[in-house]
């Protein structure tokens, strides 16, 4: 094992795990993602005790495997990158480890077995993934459309918790704890719930007044989505309505270019620009 | 029976079951669409119990008939089309055959009887007779945007069952069996239920984190319902603004273009315009 | 009683009764809104069942005050108008009957009283007077896009409902009796109450395939929310597209206008358009 | 004490409160806003009653602490304004009475200790707080798109609340007080429960013309909240095209106006537009 070999087969690995422009490369997220779908469906099925109870051995052994193939990745990923500790710190490298250690936790620790759902947050790895895919383009228009409108969407989410907690506040007042307003969080809670329009049923509002108060939560909610969903309509309009400047003349003597559509002249030198009338 | 006439025969016969530009086709369109609706309406009294046990002869011998109908129009379609394997093979064709075999099942099988309800699928050829009425124009529109807006509104769906997933995951471990989180796929279904802003009441968080990640869900569903919404009306707005340059005159004097629609004379040099060539 | 005097006063009702432009038409105007809300009020109160046992007397003697005022209006309104076999078979004329009549069919028949809350429908004749208000111009552009948009959301209310009858008939094989699918009308209305994620609760889905089915449902109903939104937003916004022509340019020799900003000649006539250079 | 010198340190002090421009100015923002935060957060764990039961102390201290706070920023809010009356009886004064008063109230009447909870008013000073904030511009925005569409979101608003009058009390004649409906004002709760598509579940229609006037309702509501959103987003997409004409240059050879900001000769006619006098 010369260095320099071994330089090389570093090099490799970390073409192929962490790019996608070679064929290993694409066949390596092809199986990663089909791994973590499995492994996605795997967790799914042993939450389910009369599953778990007739399967338990395959889907232990199933789960061994994965968390191995798991492992083996995650020491792959700090082997092959130039600064491991960057990795391990990074936000894709904190889920690949927090989605690889409860099985092994789960061998010291009695209890934490369930926390192997947690490799449930690999599922976000997809997202990475398929940014090389054909929905790249799709995907990064509504990305650019949400960043762009992302304080104002702040600014209305900062007001509806505001307004929840004052109006939560108040039914608190109003309904009291027989009501099942036991408390001021859980009333705030209630707010949100039908402020958004979810409406469990969970807590109602049973006497007149916390009625008449609840129809105004509701209206107003039913009112307000419209804020966000104007938001985003106009920035994705928005980037739509900036095309491309069309106008393709150049000044033959400045080469200052952007003309107006029915400018004559240059309007950086004055020069007559030339239609080859 | 000679062959050519036999042709005439078929070929009238294709005309009215798949075509509707002649008055008998669009007869039997204006049938086929009262029988389906008609059968409809059967199949859903029938499933009312009170119904069915007072009305059991005349339901009966009515599906029956309907069933005799369904059947006639099947075999009718498989003659008279020119590759009758592509017919059953087809959207239309299977459900054709869905919404007609159950009658005769039930007399097989015991309990198979309510597949009649499959019947209802025949409501999808309702929009195929409809592509006929006049409702056309409109219903292209919108199809034109939907179409459009395909890829964006699955890249957004596809996020929001990623995002159910991973939230609906960690509710698992948040609440527990023990407040209705029974396992992952009823959490992810809590998850999808909040977040489209359904909120059945079946499943509700009991614990205070719970309760808080729930707010969570809540105000995330609220937020990025804005999205599709986003992507749909920037679609039917794009369709709008499209409007194709319609007036192609060019002068024959100085060459410019762009003239109003009713213009005689360019704008531009004064010239008239040759059009009455 | 001159027959023309008596034409006069009969004039003279009719527009303080059917118009708005007189003061006393408007002071009308303002007592019929006054009475109606208060007729409200008192239906609303007397159907409080704690209420009325308390106040039971001073509800009755003002139900019949206002009924008789209703009668003594509907009597007018017949006297005043000119054909009154139109107005009594037009909708406000049948609305008018409507919350009169059931005063004095309760003394006739028992059990019959419930239906003075009919009455309730007289706020429909709110719309008509407010026609006259300042909120005229807004509620104007309301309407020119809700009716400009009307075909569109029908195409698209005939879908929902089509697909509701589809996926509440397949919810029904699937749920069956047993989880409160008890027929398919109930299964229909449950798919409603899902799809437009209004999510009651009263009936929900107990399998793993329902709930499956289920989630299907809600994010369909998520995301095709989006489409009304869509259509009504680009019927607003086409509404304010629509500006003025701006372009006040009229040619001295043919008198021709809607010239292009840029115009030097009439595009009528071919005339040097004067702007006095 | 000499007067001006009081007067010096007033207007200091007022300068400090009211405004924002000095350090020491912001500093006051800051710390108002942490213990309007930190009494919330008081509030609501006093609220919940386990809590309470384990920290009672420690809350009444703290709760008292606050209350001193509040009350010498009250007073010193009135002593440094000009025209204390103005204040006291303004919207954000009488909040700061109401968020502070109750403490003292609880000393003198038994059992009005849960107004406390009033505080939470407070919150809304943090959107006045805000206003300095970087958030400020967005926020505008949302402001003035908001208030633009002020009239036409009352008229729907306004709309909305007829149509459930009048369809709760039809639904109060329909299911009647064994179904829940118990009378017009529970019914009209009801109602908009469901137009607004929330769904409680606490009252839902059991007979069958019920469900479907019921269904009716979710599709009208499903359908109308593209209304506010059309408002809101056709406002938004408003305020962004309508960009004022900036570059007010006019070439004093021909006149020709329109050009762009960074144009040094005219389009029109080649000449240097005069703008270096």
């Amino acid at each position: 094992m010369e260095p320099e070999n071994k330089h090389n087969w570093k090099t490799k690995l970390h073409e192929i795990i962490y790019e996608a422009d070679t064929p290993s490369g694409k066949l390596f997220d092809v199986i990663l993602l089909i791994t973590i779908i499995a492994s996605i469906i795997l967790v799914m099925l042993e939450s389910i005790a009369s599953f778990d109870a007739k399967y338990h051995n395959f889907l232990n052994i199933s789960e061994w495997l994965i968390t191995i193939l798991f492992t083996v990745e995650y020491i792959l990923r700090i082997i092959t990158v130039k600064k491991p500790l960057k990795y391990i710190t990074s936000f894709y490298g904190i889920i690949d480890l927090l989605s690889t250690i409860p099985k092994y936790l789960s061998l010291i620790f009695v209890g934490t077995h369930a926390l192997v759902a947690l490799r449930a947050l690999r599922l976000l790895r997809v997202f990475r993934i398929l940014k090389l895919a054909r929905y790249s383009g799709a995907s990064n228009k509504l990305i650019v459309a949400l960043k762009a409108s992302r304080i104002k969407i702040s600014v209305f989410l900062f007001a509806v918790v505001i307004i929840s907690i004052i109006l939560g506040t108040i039914m608190y007042l109003v309904e009291g704890e027989e009501n099942g307003f036991t408390n001021i969080p859980k009333s705030v809670y209630w707010c949100i719930v039908t402020l958004t329009t979810v409406g469990y049923g969970d807590i109602t509002p049973h006497t007149a007044l916390g009625q008449f108060i609840a129809t105004i939560v509701m209206i107003l909610g039913y009112g307000i989505i419209a804020v966000p969903t104007g938001i985003v309509t106009a920035e994705m309009t928005k980037t739509r309505d900036e095309k491309p400047q069309i106008n393709t003349q150049c000044c033959s003597n400045c080469l200052a270019q952007k003309h107006q559509d029915d400018a004559e002249f240059c309007h950086k030198c004055g020069c007559k620009l030339h239609y080859d009338k």
